[in-house]
Parts: structure tokens; sequence; C-alpha cells
């Protein structure tokens, strides 16, 4: 392979890092409908900033919820096709009061970018785009043809792109996508994810009256629904951490004994990264099985009540949880929905009234370690960060990668280039800079092996 | 009696209901700091109606918190001095969406005026203003002395009103105080309240890391806080609703035979008030002594974790819960939180820590039914609604009740003239016109039937 574009990517790291700077601070929160003009905006950043590097074909697509953005470059004859996919669209910001630095306002301390979507998932998107930029520059083609599939709304569920995949199985079928949405080790130490946890989002709401009421007069004789809901949300787990839904495990695969090993053997660096007093949870299966095997069941928040300055001594009418499981390979998302469903009836009392609202659900998903594109991405992340990489399962979720598999049957190589501790969903969220040029370099070797291999 | 004061205040009810309004109008949140203009015009709008009133030595008490207002009438030579308490400061209003019309523009329907402070306690404090008023205009003069304390922090724990009461015991010394601050039966049912719960007011947090987490990466490995919280708040309550926080009812006295009987004797609409599908709680007392003679406890409000808009898949670092818990008589509230903590210390898994922040106190009350002034109240219930009242306790708390006992030692006459479903801190709170003009009878008939039974 030619170093040419290598060379013109390190050359130009200061363009690189002011113009993902410029994309950072357009706030594109996708769950809060006041910033769709910044979604329209990123998306229209993005379109330029490919039609700039030399991508064609470029498109914002709408869709019914948040635009997506589409371009290629079909130049390379013979050569196989790379799908990219990334996500322009943010997190929420709360707690606001936590975050040193304004989440929009791209700071840079000790060689760690901050701000939201630094590395969820702007600038590990931005690492692909640069990357095609330096080759198209420095050699004035591609190894590979490429296609680039960008969306707006992988926080709030990715709505809207199945139908999009759905319907456009055909522009889309390419030879494998490469995505980089998730965490490696250390900066040295690359982590090749295999497996994916799905996901369930719910709600479950508790009524017990018509109004609120004031605890002197109906305190003691109206059931009060955060007591009710308590009540209910404590017996989701056992005191191990079991999730007590009966039938939650059924469909759970055990671990094979060589997996198991080699879960054992990952590093674990929980209680630093969080600064948790002690681990907690299933104490029969080791760290990485916790995340990346079993399923779990979360309390996200709760609502109702006077949660505002002062006191109120007041009893809700009514109050609710945000919930959501992490379901592993061979869990189905329906059937664990109605298994909660019936526990909730189950264990409700009958002087309160419950409704469970169901949002996003995705399977679980696992990807043959034996392919080529992960047989690239491997040797990839040895020349770009020093190391080959260790193999494990993820504990999030990315209901993309299995979009891909079910429409389009390819393999997916996740090649995160973020670290466990950039602070995901979280306030001072940020990207480690040198991750951003290794993984500009990352995905110009996988764009090369992957052509000479296939 | 002169009937001169009752003919001119039903003579100029259409002045007082105008007048209320205009009180009613300013948005006195005691617990929003953001209110402090409000508080200061609330109170500057009462000292000016009392002067008016031809109430003396009117002022405006300035506080560490809000400011109280007293003023007095002390020409009535050889009769005794009655202390009238109320707050002028209200309820927060959230969530103001369910209102039917904005809390501070009083909207007259069906014979009820709403407004946030309607019935709690502006419109009920102001009954007083208005009897004073028609007194002093039809007759020249009170058949009784009179000092008028109104505080503006009733809703917020009363902070400051102790420290003034100490501090002036000898100014507030009085034969009897006489506050409308609570409800009867209907409006031809009065309700003479001779108990008051106890309050003790607390919240109580978890917390399990440093900072937020996501819920893949860490979901099953840290413990949630939330989940942490759920499972010790169930565990204060048994399916019965019964406290299990050990020790907790040791000093609660039995109810004798007599008022046991009284008590189920009661009517009772709670179904009807509330809109609850079900009564709920301690199934062996009647649901008088749940509500009066027994003490609860209740969570308010649970704050952490993501509750805007969609959905964010986070595990916060920390919760908590706002809570209360409603005392009775011989419960000591010091006591009492000693028992929360330790039960609490003793239920918390080692995977979290906990902190019990604890804010306003008051024990219960009981007022001796015999009294000059209960008797006097009772007559003038009887005159001017109808009916003689049925004696009960209220389940609520009015700390300035235990106050006046500890530091002046004074019976209290609760004079409530509002109704169980005039929704009290809640949205539409409301309070019914027909008792407004009937308390007002009732409080000239109270001054005058005391004055000549003393």
């Amino acid at each position: 392979m030619s170093n040419a574009a290598i060379n013109y990517a390190n050359e130009h790291r200061r363009q690189y890092l002011t113009e993902m700077e410029a994309l950072l601070s357009i706030p594109s929160i996708s769950a809060q409908s006041e910033h769709i003009p910044d979604m329209e905006k990123a998306a229209r950043w993005i379109a330029d900033r490919l039609t700039d590097a030399g991508i064609e074909n470029v498109a914002i697509v709408p869709t019914a919820g948040h635009p997506l953005v589409y371009g290629d470059w079909l130049h390379a004859e013979g050569a196989p096709t790379v799908l990219i996919y990334g996500h322009y669209d943010v997190q929420p910001v709360d707690p606001i009061d936590l975050w040193d630095t304004p989440p929009f306002e791209p700071t840079i301390r000790d060689d760690y970018i901050y701000a939201r979507g630094a590395t969820d998932d702007k600038g590990q998107m931005f690492a692909h785009i640069a990357a095609v930029d330096a080759m198209l520059n420095a050699d004035g083609k591609l190894p590979v043809n490429v296609k680039f599939l960008l969306e707006g709304e992988e926080e709030v569920g990715s709505k809207n792109l199945e139908d999009f995949i759905a319907g456009h199985a055909d522009l889309l079928k390419t030879d494998c996508a490469l995505i980089s949405d998730s965490h490696i080790i250390s900066p040295t130490q690359p982590l090749a994810a295999y497996g994916l946890r799905g996901l369930v989002i719910l709600e479950l709401e508790v009524r017990s009256a018509a109004r609120d009421m004031h605890s002197g007069q109906y305190g003691g004789v109206v059931h009060n629904p955060l007591t009710a809901l308590v009540h209910i949300l404590a017996k989701m787990h056992n005191e191990n951490g079991t999730v007590q839904i009966p039938g939650f495990y059924d469909d759970v695969l055990p671990v094979s004994a060589e997996e198991h090993e080699m879960m054992a053997k990952l590093p674990d660096h929980i209680l630093e990264e969080t600064g948790a007093k002690k681990l907690w949870g299933e104490k029969e299966f080791n760290v990485h099985e916790r995340t990346g095997a079993r399923p779990t069941f979360e309390i996200h928040g709760i609502v109702g009540g006077y949660t505002g300055e002062g006191s109120k001594t007041v009893i809700h009418a009514h109050a609710f949880a945000k919930l959501s499981m992490r379901l592993v390979p061979n869990q189905d998302p329906e059937k664990v929905i109605e298994q909660f469903k019936a526990y909730v009836a189950d264990i409700t009392p009958d002087t309160v009234d419950v409704e469970i609202r169901t949002y996003d659900r995705a399977p679980a998903s696992l990807v043959d370690r034996h392919d080529p594109a992960i047989v690239a991405m491997s040797q990839a992340y040895e020349e770009s960060f020093g190391n080959p990489p260790l193999f494990a399962r993820e504990g999030g979720s990315i209901p993309v990668v299995l979009l891909f598999q079910q429409y389009l049957g390819i393999p997916v190589a996740l090649m995160g280039i973020g670290l466990a501790d950039d602070n995901l969903h979280a306030p001072n969220e940020r990207f480690y800079l040198p991750n951003f040029y290794h993984g500009i370099e990352a995905s110009i070797r996988f764009m090369n092996i992957y052509a000479a291999q296939k």
C-alpha cells in the first residue's frame, strides 16, 4: 500500500481537529425537539464535508424523523465495497451543571477533546471522513468502493433507519460494514468487538388516584404510587443482582469454556473508570460475562412526586419509571417484554393500576470472528495502535448491526476507537486525540488490507 | 351579641371576595427563592388591609426568611385576648399543566374560587381579617382583644417562627389562639379538630459511583443507585402498609374505646375525594384512626436518573428520595429519625453509600376538648354552619400549634373552614365560597361567645 495517504493524514492533523471541533459545536440532540434545526445543520455540515473530500452522490435524505446523510465513491473497479456507518446525533446533556466546560464548546485538555458527541459518535465517525479525504487528496483514489450511511437517530433508537435500509437494500448491498462507535481497552490495546447486547426500552406507570393528594389527609389510607412503584421495582432483582422476571434467562446461551477463559483474561478497570466503591452483580459470572453475555434490567429514572426546591408533602396521583433491559444472543425482545408484563401483572397490588409502555427494541448480535472484514480490522488495529486486538463482547447495543445483518446479510467490523472512560452519555464526554489520529490511520489501513485480501 | 357585624359582613360579601382575589393573585410561594419579591408584596398587602380595618401597631417583621405580619387591637378592657394565626405563603404549583385555570388568576366556577392558596391558607386567613373589619365598621369595637400573627413560612416548616415566638412570649401571651387552616366535613357539617399529626421531613441519598455511567458498559457490574434506592425504600412498608422501621410504633398510644367508636362513626369520602380505586393501609385500624392516630411514612419524590423527553440509557452516579413521616402523640421526632437512620444503615448493601438529610420536624399535638375556646368554637360553628361539629383528629401537621402550646401555654381552637376535596397542595386548589362567608360569620360569633363565656 501507498504511505502517501497516511503521511497526508498526519500532516493535516490540525486541520482535521479544527473540523471535528466545528462539527462538535452543533448541539445535535436527537431526543429533544427544540434541536431539530441543529440536526439539520449537522446533516448539512457533514454533506458539505463529504462533497469537499470528493465523495459523490451526496444527499441529505429526509425521514419521518431526523435526516440521513448518504454519499459514495465507486471508482475502484473490481475492488470490494465498504459501507461506512456512523451517527451525527448525540445524547442530551443534563445534568448540565456537572460539565466542567460547556458541552457544545469543544475544549482541549491533556490530549482529550471535551464535548458532547466527542466519542459517541461524531469524533469516531469523522475519523473515517478524514481517512477518505486523506486518500483522495494523496492518491486521487480509494483502494475500495465506499458508501457512507450516516444517521441522526441512533440515540433515540434509529426509528427510521430500518425503513430506509429495507427500502434501499440494493443501494446498500456491499461486502462489509465498517463502524466506529465503541471503545478499546487503552490507547495501545485495541479491542475487536464481535458481540453486542440487544436492548428493550420501557416505561412502567403506576396510578392510585385521580388527583394529587395531601399526605396529611390521605397518607395511610390511599396507596402512594411511588411506594407501590418501588415495591414493584424492588422485585426485579434479588440481592445477588439476578433478574427475577420468570423466564428471563430461559433463552440465554451458556458461554463456551474457551470464551469463558478468554473473557476471564480480559483486563477490567471498572472501579477506576467509574469510581464505584465495589463491584455489584451476579457473582457466579466474571465481569466481562456480566457485561457482555448476561442480560440486565436497569432503572434509568423515576418520574412523579415533587422534586423541586424545598419540600412539598404531596402524594402524587401517579408515578412512572424509565427502564431498559440489555439482551444477549438468542433472547427475543418481544418474548422478554411479555415476560415483564406478566410479572408486573402478577406482583402489582390491587390498590393501583399499572400501564407499561414499550419503545425501542433490538435483539443482540454476534459476528463471525474469522470473516475477512474482521481479519482486516484486526491487522489495521495492530499496525495503527501497536498491538493486536483482544476480542470481546460489548455490553452496549448498536441496533444498526442487526439491521445490516438482517437486510443486507453483510459482516460488520466494529472498529471502535473510543476509550471506556470517555464519559459516554454522561457529563464531560471526551475523545482521546491520539486515538482520533490512529483511528484515521486504521481506517486507511483497513481499506487497503481489505482490498488486498478480498 | 349585636347582629350588626354579621349583617355588615353579609352586605359586603362582594367586597371581601374581590379583596381575597387580590391577595390570591400574588404568587407567594415560600419554597422558591424567585418568589421573594412576591412574599414581600403579599406581606405588604396584608399589613395595609389590617391597617385599613382599624388594626393598630401593624408591622412587617423581618426574619432570616420571609417576613411575619403582626397587628393588634387592645381596647376591650377586661375582656380576654385572642391570638389569630394564619399564613400567607402557599405551596409550589407544579405540575402546572394540570391546572384548568392559572393558579394565580383566581377564577370562580360553581361557587368555588380556584387559585393556589385559596383554602391553604390565604382564603381561610382572610375570613378573620374580614370578620374584624366587619365588627370594627359595624360596632366601632371588638368584643375581645385581638392580636394577629400571620407568617410566610408555614409551607417550608415555619423555620423562623419559633425564634419569634420564643423571643416575644410576653407580646403573644394571650388567652387562646384561633386558627383556620384545616377542613370540615361538608358545608353543613363542621369538624372540630382536636389533634394534629407531627411531621419529620427527610432526604435519603444513595451513591454508587463517582460519575454517571453508560448502562451498556456498566450495567450488571456497578450497582445502579436507583435500584439500590428502591430496594431500601421497598423495605419501609410491608404489604399491609405497616411501617417496618424497628421501634417505629413503640411510643404510639392506643386509641381509647370511646375515641375508637367516635372515629368509626365519622363519615369518610376518601374514594370520592381522591378517585382512588381502593383504600390502602393498615387493615386493623379504621380510616380515621389511620389518618389521625397512626403514624405514616411517605415517599414524595425520587430524584436521579434521566426524566426528560425520550430515553437515555444512563446509570446515574447517585439518586435520592424526598421523604416524610407523619407522627402521632407521644412519638419523639428525634427518636424516630434515629430509628430510621439505624434501619437504613442495617438494610443498605455494601455496594453503595447513603446519606440522610433531615429537615423540618415537629411532634404531634392534642387539645383539651373541654377548654372554653373549644366550647366557643363549637357553638360558633353550630350557629354559622347549621350543625354542631363532629370532633376528630386531623391527619395533617400544624407546627405552630405545638409552638403556641410550648411557649405560650395557650389552648388552640382549630376552626377550619376548608373542605377535604379543596385540592390542597395539588393542582386546581379551590375554596368553597359559602364556607368563606359562613367562616366570617363564625369568626365574629366565636369572639362574641368567647368574650361572654370567659
